[in-house]
C-alpha cells in the first residue's frame, strides 16, 4: 500500500499507485456498503467538515455518510448563507474553520484553484469536492472503479468522454486519471463546449458521436452545464440531443459490450436517451453513484491514517526536542 | 409480537395486531425517551436518510432524533434545493440515494402516491412522512398511542375529528386506524371541506360542532391548511373560529373527561382557542409530540429487524444456491 | 469546581467563582481538540438540540461540534424556516421541542430576553448563543479564556472595547465579565453607538481611540453591525475605519505586549486593519474561535452534570414519596 498525500486537491498530484491504492480499499468498503452493520471505526474520534460554496446535494451527501459510515463526527457548513457575506474573505473563513481543529475539510467552491489555497492555510487534509473547472478527483476515482469492476481492468480501454467537456472539472479529472492509467482517451462534442489546448493531454478530438465512439470500451457522458454558460453558445435541447445525446443509434458504433457512464443528475433527452440510462446490461449509472460512497471512505480513511502518522511524528520530534 | 412489513407507507397496509405491536413497542420507548441515557443501539450500523420534498420542522426532527437515539448514521437531505430542480426525475433520485445503500429512508413528498412509487424502486424500508393528501401513517400512530395512555384503550371509543378534512392526511390515516380498531368516528367540519365519498368509510358526519361533539371521548382539531387551497372556498378565520374553532362551550357537549388533541403546529384562535390549547387537565397536544418520537423509534425499529431478518434468509439462499 | 447553574443565560448569574471552574473545564477540553482522538463521552446519551432563530454560520458550527465531541446526539433546526411562519408561537415551539425531551437546548434569538423567557418553560438546560441586544455569554468566556491564557491572569488588566458598543451583546457579556472579575475596563467609540447609561457599569467611555487605547493590555474590536442599526447614524466604512478602526497608529498608544481581539467575522478595513489581524504577535483572533469550542463544550459538560444530578435527587424523591 503506497500513498503519501496530505490532501486529495486534484488526480494530477497522485502517482497511479495511489490511484490503485485507493481503488483496491474502497473494492473492499463497498463490501460493507452493502452489509447490514455498515458502520467502520477508521475515523473514530475525528473531526470532518464539509464546506460546499455551491450546492451539490449529491456529492455532499456521498462525503457525507462516507465520513458518518467510518465513525467521524461530521458538521455540514451552508457556506452560501455564512458570513462570508459579511465580508469575510474566504482565507479568514479557512482560519476561522482550521481554529476548530477539523481533521478532514471537504470543500466544493465555484473557483477553480480555491481549495488548493485553502489547503496551503490549514493543519487538516483537504479533499477537493470540485473546484470551478478545475479538478473533482473523487468523480474520476469512481468512475475509474466502476469502469476498473465492469471491465476487468484500467489500462489499454478506449473511453469516449462526451457532451460539454469545456465546463466539465470531471472530464478534466478523468482524462488526466485515465492517461496516468494508459487507457486512450477521447473527447467527443462541438468545437464550441471544447476548450482550446486540450490535444497537449495526448487526448483525441472528436466533433462526431459515431466517429467518436468507433470501437470504444466506455462511453461516458456529461451533463449540459446550462448554468456555466455564461453568455457564448446554448444550443438548444432539442438539437444537441439530434447531434450529441447518446441514444441506441450511436451507441451501436461502440463495442458491444461498452459500458455507459453519466456523473449525474441526468438530463434525459438532453444529453442521454433514457431507455440508454436505464438498460441494466449497458449502463453503470448507479453504480457510479454506489463507488462514489466508497472511494469518498477511502480517501479520507488513507488521508487519516497519514494525518495521524504526521502527528506522532510531530509528536516525538517535539519530545526529543526537549 | 407480529409485525411483517417491509415498509411503513400507510395505515391502510397494517393489521391490527401490527398496530398494537408498534404501539407497544413505542410504549418502551416513552420510558428510555425520560431517562438521561436516551440513546440505543437498534439501529447501530445502519444508515437513515430523510428525505423531505416539503418542508416539515417539527416532523423531520422527531424522526430525525428517533434515529439518532437508536443509533444509527442519520443524513437529513433538503430536496427542495437539490437537484431535482436541475431535471432529474423522482425515480431518478431514488435509485441515487438507493446506490448509496441507506436501510431506512424516510420520505415526505406533495404528491399522494409518490412514497409508494418510490418504495417499489428501492431495496431499504422506506417510511411514509406524509404523502400529498394521502397517507401520514406515524402521525396516527402517535395520535393512537397517545389515546390509549390518556383512556385507557384504543376501542369503543367516540373520536371527533374536527376542521378541515377534506386537505388532510391526519384525518385520513387516523379516520383509518380508528376504524381498525373499531372505534366510533365522527368528521366534524363545513361542507366545503369535507371530502366527497367519506361515508363510504362507515364514519359519521356532522356541520355542526355541538351536535358532532355531543358525548365524544375524543376531540382531534386540525390544523386550518390555508396553503392547500389552491382555488376554492377560503373562511375568514374569525369566522371559522366562530362556528368550528374549539372553545369552552363547545367542549362542553363531549365528555366531562373528553381529551383535546392537535397535530400542530397551531393556529391559536382559529381552529383552537389558546386557553383550551393550554388547559393541562383536557389538552395532549404536548403528549402527542412526545409519543411522535417515541412512536417513529418503534416504527424504525421493527422495520429494520424485519429488514436485518429478510437479508439474512437472502444470505443463506445465495450460499445454498452455490 | 463550583457551578450550580441550571442554564447559562447570561454572565451576570454567574459568580467569578463559577466562571473560573467553566475556564479550568474548558483549558483541559483545549488538549483534547488538538489531539487526534478528539472525541469524548461526556455527553453521551444526551441530546443536543440547536436553535438558531437567527442565522450565525460561526457560532452554531462551534456548539455542534462542541456537542458532537462530546458524545451527544446534536440536531439543527433552522428556525428561520420554521412552523414559526405558520403562526406557531416562540412558547409553543418551545413547549413542542421540550416534549422531544432535549437535554440542552443552544437558542440564538433576535429579541432581548426571549432564551430566559423559553428557559422557564422547559425542562432541559437552556444555553444562550445570543439573545438581542441582551447577552452572549459563551463569547464573554471565550474571550476570557483566549485574554488569561495569553496575559497569565484575568484579573487587574486593562481591556479596552472598541467601536459599535450599542448593537453588541458581546460587549455587553464581557463588561460584566471582565468587572466581575475586577479588570478595569473601557468603552471606546463614537457617542452615537454608546448606548445610554453605561457609566452606571464602572467602565470609563471614551470617543477618542488613542486615548481609550493608553496602556490598555487588551484591544478588543467589535464588528460594526449595519444590519442592526435601523434608522438611526450610519457611518460611511472609510470614515469609520479612519476615526475608530484599529490601526498600527492607533495600537502603539496600547502597552507593547497588548493582545488584539475580534468576535469575528471582521469587515477588514472597516473596524480593523488586516495586517493588524494577520499580526501572529498581536492578534489572538483565531485563538478566540479556538477557545470558542472549548469553552461551549466545558459549559454543556457542567450544565449536564447538574443535569444528570437534579433527575437522580428528583428520581430519589419519587421513590421515597412512595
Amino acid at each position: 500500500m503506497t500513498f503519501t498525500q496530505d490532501h486529495l486537491l486534484g488526480i494530477e498530484h497522485l502517482h497511479p499507485v495511489e490511484i490503485t491504492t485507493i481503488l483496491d480499499l474502497a473494492q473492499d468498503y463497498v463490501g460493507l456498503n452493502r452489509s447490514a452493520e455498515k458502520h467502520g471505526r477508521a475515523l473514530e474520534g475525528m473531526t470532518q467538515i464539509n464546506m460546499f460554496f455551491e450546492n451539490s446535494t449529491r456529492t455532499q451527501a456521498s462525503f457525507e455518510l462516507a465520513g458518518k459510515r467510518l465513525g467521524a463526527d461530521v458538521m455540514n457548513m451552508a457556506m452560501a448563507h455564512s458570513s462570508l457575506k459579511k465580508g469575510e474573505t474566504l482565507i479568514d473563513t479557512a482560519l476561522t474553520l482550521n481554529a476548530m481543529h477539523p481533521d478532514l475539510l471537504v470543500v466544493r467552491h465555484g473557483n477553480s484553484g480555491a481549495v488548493d489555497l485553502l489547503a496551503q492555510k490549514v493543519n487538516c487534509a483537504v479533499l477537493n469536492a470540485g473546484d470551478g473547472k478545475h479538478e473533482h478527483p473523487t468523480q474520476a476515482l469512481l468512475d475509474a472503479l466502476t469502469i476498473r469492476r465492469a471491465k476487468g481492468r484500467l489500462h489499454r480501454l478506449t473511453v469516449a468522454i462526451c457532451g460539454d467537456i469545456a465546463h466539465s472539472r470531471v472530464a478534466r479529472s478523468n482524462l488526466i486519471l485515465l492517461g496516468k492509467m494508459e487507457n486512450r482517451v477521447r473527447l467527443v462534442g462541438p468545437g464550441t463546449l471544447m476548450p482550446k489546448g486540450v490535444e497537449d493531454f495526448g487526448v483525441e478530438v472528436f466533433d462526431d458521436m459515431k466517429a467518436g465512439l468507433e470501437g470504444a470500451d466506455v462511453v461516458m457522458m456529461l451533463r449540459l452545464q446550462r448554468e456555466r454558460m455564461d453568455g457564448g453558445f446554448v444550443p438548444s435541447e432539442r438539437e444537441y440531443f439530434h447531434r450529441f445525446g447518446l441514444d441506441a443509434e450511436k451507441l451501436a458504433y461502440a463495442k458491444p459490450d461498452a459500458i455507459v457512464m453519466h456523473p449525474g443528475p441526468m438530463n434525459r433527452g438532453v444529453e442521454i436517451d433514457g431507455a440508454i440510462a436505464d438498460d441494466i446490461n449497458r449502463s453503470v449509472i448507479q453504480e457510479q453513484v454506489e463507488m462514489g460512497v466508497a472511494v469518498r471512505m477511502a480517501a479520507m480513511d488513507l488521508l487519516a491514517q497519514n494525518l495521524r502518522r504526521r502527528r506522532e511524528r510531530d509528536r516525538l520530534r517535539s519530545i526529543s526536542d526537549e
